[in-house]
């Protein structure tokens, strides 16, 4: 059932009926060609759905203006209170996505001069401070063409150098205002709440209700069962939009609801409470990562890592959020043997009885990343991530782990399908919630 | 000018006018909310480009069957030759993709009875093998409904459990077929080509010419430089569909052309060339990462880490691809300045007199990984990520980095903006294009 791995259960009731609702367009041929992966759209998903403003569409096009002027027409058809486009403001002449706003909303463009004045303005400070080896004429070529807006429409200061714009329909044309941010995700992030206070923003989204959104998730549990769980309280949590999904071995259940939903969530809650005991490890939408680095914290340890097949991966993610060091003296990736005997310890003779990938290794690895960076506590990673280095008996995907406290030590053995980049991110997974389990007081 | 960081100067010529047209549906209210970030979209996209068949639309759509139907006819009313759809497929009842696809199409779902029978026979081998506990008539009515298909559709043989479909538009209608394909990566991908060779696929993308991509790679290079060399070859390179986009540091050129335009793509190919000779790094696909791997395998050298800042992410990009042991014989991950002594021999008084974040330790650390892993090249990163940490004297982003081989040394200290992410990320590309610089014959 592998589909439902991905997409196991869904209840789609209509959700807050009463909410505004808003659509996101994304401009960018990178985009559309996944060379770079879009975090705009999702980021103001969530901005909005906090807003309590739910989202139904986000479309992604091209740099060419007739498929923004289709996606734009098409959004505005499905009805909804707001439409936002993110990206296309550059300084050259094809970035047009301001142009064909103003055309879709039925506004001409035209220059604002004083708008023009503060872009040059920024275009000055930038040269002069990166030392730019810009020509002016070229540059003032292109602050003219951002400071070309649609009539009538409300200027949104520049974080970068791109105005954002919110631009209402033409009068006498009914229609909802398009507001149109820079594509960088910093500039597009600082803009926002301007976005949102703008008078013709509130007014779109004056019929927003409250959406909550709860996360759970749970470790150690299969999706068919999962299923079953909620089939049995099926018809009691109809007013919760319930999705799921599978991710890095984790089982995810997210849930939104009007805040008159609120029963319902709480006796899906207690129902998975109930199911899954053990395995629902997260219901304050606190992650893994969150809660070995406060477990570690509340007893004031010290976490280092040893690490083969994952090559640095669980170094990189202990040391991820702000603040790591208190925790996290360091590790080490030994890919070879002399490097797990030099810098850990591991022992000749266990290498040579039982081999690099095996349960003795990985203990050994754990005990040396705690005595070698004399840490409080250590784990140890040794598998066979692949596509070549399989046996008949240590096959691709075999991973030993081990987590070791001055109280006691936990040791797992995994095998897992997929590629070189599954076999990796699963063993760190499973190596968070070994260590979770190791810590959890 | 950090609007032009993403989206720099964009030529949008009507690509290749004759070519077939083809747009894409992802559905889940996961996608939509930026919980699952999409990667069938983008792969789809760039499958489409190798048949050279152009995308100018990809639309997220949440799990509510009237976005799905409101998305599959503002596509279909965009004249283009092939929709596909991914996503929806599974066991549940809420699972609607299929149903809504027929109803856009014209065509009501029925059972179909062999479907069925493949579908429950896979369904028991898998219950068996991954010893599920899942009740009979649970499966039974998950495995009808994944049988029920829209009359006259063409099935594609299920990977996991959910078959795919081409659906024709019904008799006596006038639009695009669209392709129902299921969600996890995994099987859309292996039921791909299973699609293509659909005679009613076939049909539909008959007018496809060939689509060449070419990507460039700079590094060192600002963007209103290359924004001013590609205003220089302005009318010379027309038939061109040029993207920019800033990633990780590098500055990268996709250009997107028809057959007929290759003499166009080899001016601007001189014209790049002309303009930096150093900077251009890539003009055949391959990444630092594969440069700096045959560079090194070349040598027969092998390369070992020293990171502090960054955390393991160097060894983890060191150690993704496959066979990566060959080259790769680990590293050290040394947050503590303990770690830095005991495990690299970064001496005490180097720490003492200028930190350990300075020139002179990244040096250390540059042959600490050298010496104590054994290894031909290391590599040295220290710095200061951030958000705290940071003095007048060592800012946050401050970053010092070293790479050394048996035959010489070089070092770079970089001051990043942004992140404590961005911090790490960025460090990461430095060492690898000061790797590569190392080993360049």
């Amino acid at each position: 059932m592998s589909e439902a791995a991905v997409e196991l259960i869904r209840h789609t009731p209509t959700l807050a009926p009463m909410s505004a609702r808003a659509a996101i367009v994304v401009t960018g041929t990178e985009v559309l060609t996944g060379r770079v992966a879009d975090s705009n759209g999702p980021w103001l998903a969530e901005q909005l759905r906090q807003l309590g403003v739910d989202v139904g569409h986000i479309v992604v096009v091209g740099d060419r203006p007739s498929e923004l002027h289709a996606a734009l027409d098409f959004l505005a058809s499905t009805g909804v209170d707001l439409i936002i486009t993110t990206g296309g403001l550059g300084p050259t002449a094809d970035d047009l996505t301001a142009q064909v706003v103003g055309a879709a909303q039925g506004r001409a463009s035209e220059l604002d001069v004083a708008l023009q004045q503060r872009i040059m303005t920024i275009i000055e400070r930038l040269s002069a401070r990166l030392r730019w080896n810009i020509e002016p004429t070229a540059a003032a070529a292109g602050v003219r063409k951002q400071a070309l807006v649609p009539k009538g429409a409300e200027v949104l200061e520049p974080v970068g150098t791109a105005p954002g714009l919110v631009v209402p329909v033409a009068d006498g044309r009914s229609g909802p205002p398009v507001v149109v941010l820079p594509g960088p995700p910093r500039e597009l992030q600082v803009m926002w709440p301007a976005a949102v206070e703008s008078a013709l923003v509130r007014h779109a989204l004056a019929d927003r209700t409250e959406l909550r959104q709860s996360t759970l998730r749970l470790w150690g549990t299969q999706e068919p069962e999962l299923a079953a769980t909620l089939r049995g309280v099926e018809g009691e949590v109809d007013e919760l939009e319930i999705t799921t999904c599978l991710r890095g071995g984790e089982l995810e259940i997210v849930t939104r609801y009007g805040a008159a939903a609120e029963p319902s969530y709480q006796h899906l809650l207690r129902a998975i409470r109930i199911a899954y005991p053990k395995q629902l490890f997260s219901a304050d939408g606190s992650t893994v990562d969150d809660q070995v680095a406060a477990f570690l914290d509340e007893r004031g340890w010290t976490v280092a890592t040893a690490e083969s097949c994952t090559g640095g991966l669980l170094a990189a993610r202990l040391t991820g959020p702000a603040g790591a060091s208190v925790r996290v003296l360091g590790g080490v990736v030994a890919y070879s043997d002399a490097g797990k005997t030099s810098l850990l310890g591991v022992d000749h003779d266990t290498l040579g009885a039982f081999g690099a990938v095996s349960e003795q290794v990985a203990e050994e690895l754990a005990a040396g990343a705690r005595h070698h960076l004399n840490a409080d506590v250590g784990v140890g990673i040794t598998g066979i991530a692949g596509p070549g280095g399989g046996t008949g008996d240590k096959p691709v995907g075999l991973v030993h782990l081990c987590a070791a406290s001055p109280e006691r030590t936990l040791a797992r053995t995994i095998r897992v399908p997929g590629s070189r980049n599954d076999v990796r991110e699963r063993s760190v997974a499973v190596a968070l919630h070994l260590l979770r389990e190791l810590l959890i007081p």
